[in-house]
């Protein structure tokens, strides 16, 4: 069986049942924004964060309504960004169809962002989740200020372990927290609880953002994003930033020479992954994940053993071991 | 002295509180983020929305905190569907300073935006004032439905009276009406008085647009926008949409035809204003905005004489004979 299907095991008939409120969310009385989100519907993607919202809540009690609210809330926020991203990447691609921008306009696609955006907080607002409200509002402004923070730093190719943190537990680590937080709160009014869950979406989250960086130094080829795209990008990632500090000075500006000049070719590339390679950045970058994937094990340790139990252990295995 | 100041005469205290109170919203721990914030404290507008909210309050009962925050509320959430707009139409200027996307680049500016409305949404949650919440993410999700219909309708030409109404209800009216409703129910939860406001700000929302769709045709060269603009894109509005109405098949069709060619000369341009000016589309529109002016005087009137009720009429005559 994929791993994906695994995990989803426990919560299987819940999934579907989401599926269909979902799909009912997604329906609006204009026709052009109808259209366009049946296109979104059939090209969802793997839906990694409603699964995290109803793993948390079963592992804490039973699903119920204010379940599939929080989930549909997140997701839908989820979709919203994605949307916006595209358009201010200028992608033309999103799972391997065209993107809103492309099919549509920037336009369009700006209006049909902010549309499931505040379709997800009436959602909330009826169905008086304002609980739900809280911790996702938080998510939303602390990722467009950790996206922020890193265009900040990237420009000025001064960024330091301290900061890259700082930004993926807002870009990445937020919003995967406000999962794990939303699927206890769905379930229970512990708070003790509801910190913990926290807690584990955070450390799920960083777990997650520094694997994807390293996908971008050791990805396969099965990744969406082509290896080398960040450095391309001059985004400068955990690999990269344990590498140069360890370097010696005239090495360091060598590299980062190699990183500001806007046209770089192939060698240029493979010079600074053999570089980071050479300083140990992807062993310690993953000695980094590593410590926080294990403190998300820890956090579920601390649980009797379940089938839900095995499946959260299973995704946080699959987050950091992942291909692409 | 100026009408926006004497309209301003009875709440200018107020109103000087509200510039400290949203200045401290609007910081942030990002350095960039801050510097956009206050550069765009620094370029502040006419202030319309919050200037409603507190007459309306004041109309009604006596300013408190809740006025405040749901000025703020509006305020941040009108801003960030500003710098969202200046991105979606590749805008350079925004009152008369370069905007967000021209002096940083588009992806700063959807994240700004996006910043500004979930700190909007943070400030409503965190004092608890849910009922505002409800109101203007209402408003959010008609104000994107309402951009998307005439997106929809202007690709087809196709558009009515009626696709008319109901675009300019859901993008101008429903952010109007929520400043009004929002600031009824900072000082009082009697359902009827916030129902009859957000009729009031629903009223004044027409006519302010339709007086907009106006200055296109009769504009003084004191507008932003110049004569003829919205010609120029494609956008019909009730004018034209009442002299093609009126005019037989024929000249309809040439019309149409000129509409449609993506390169208009100054001489098309003029051929449309003259048709629309002959076949009594201005005198039309003028007389559908002044039927909404008079339903929002009529609501003004059914409250006792005191400076604010003069100051909300003052709003309302400013609305429709502004010369830009």
């Amino acid at each position: 069986m994929p791993v994906l299907s695994r995990i989803k095991k426990p919560i299987e008939k819940e999934m579907a049942e989401f599926e269909a409120y979902f799909g009912k969310t997604m329906r609006s009385g204009i026709p052009l924004l109808n259209i366009i989100l049946n296109y979104i519907l059939r090209r969802k993607g793997k839906q990694m964060r409603p699964l995290l919202v109803f793993l948390t809540a079963k592992l804490n009690g039973e699903i119920a309504e204010p379940t599939f609210i929080a989930a549909t809330f997140i997701e839908l926020l989820h979709t919203a960004s994605l949307v916006h991203d595209d358009v201010v990447d200028d992608a033309n691609e999103r799972r391997g169809s065209l993107s809103i921008n492309a099919l549509w306009n920037s336009k369009i696609a700006v209006l049909v962002g902010d549309y499931l955006l505040s379709k997800g907080m009436l959602i909330s607002v009826e169905k008086n989740r304002f609980d739900m409200l809280e911790i996702v509002s938080e998510a939303v402004k602390s990722m467009s200020e950790g996206e922020l923070l890193q265009l900040q730093k990237s420009r000025k190719l001064n960024i330091t372990e301290e900061d890259y943190f700082k930004i993926i537990i807002s870009k990445t680590a937020a919003l995967l927290s406000a999962c794990t937080a939303c699927g206890a709160r769905s379930v229970t009014d512990n708070p003790e609880t509801i910190r913990l869950m926290k807690s584990l979406g955070e450390n799920i989250g960083v777990a997650f953002q520094i694997k994807d960086d390293l996908l971008d130094y050791e990805g396969t080829g099965l990744t969406g994003k082509t290896v080398g795209n960040d450095i391309k990008e001059k985004k400068i990632t955990l690999p990269l930033i344990h590498a140069l500090e360890k370097s010696e000075k005239s090495t360091k500006k060598h590299i980062l020479g190699i990183i500001k000049n806007k046209k770089k070719t192939k060698d240029d590339i493979s010079e600074v992954i053999k570089f980071v390679s050479d300083y140990g950045g992807m062993e310690y970058a993953t000695l980094k994940m590593n410590q926080y994937r294990d403190n998300a094990f820890a956090i579920i340790d601390s649980y009797p053993d379940s089938a839900v139990k095995e499946s959260l252990r299973e995704f946080i295995s699959y987050t950091t071991s992942r291909k692409k």
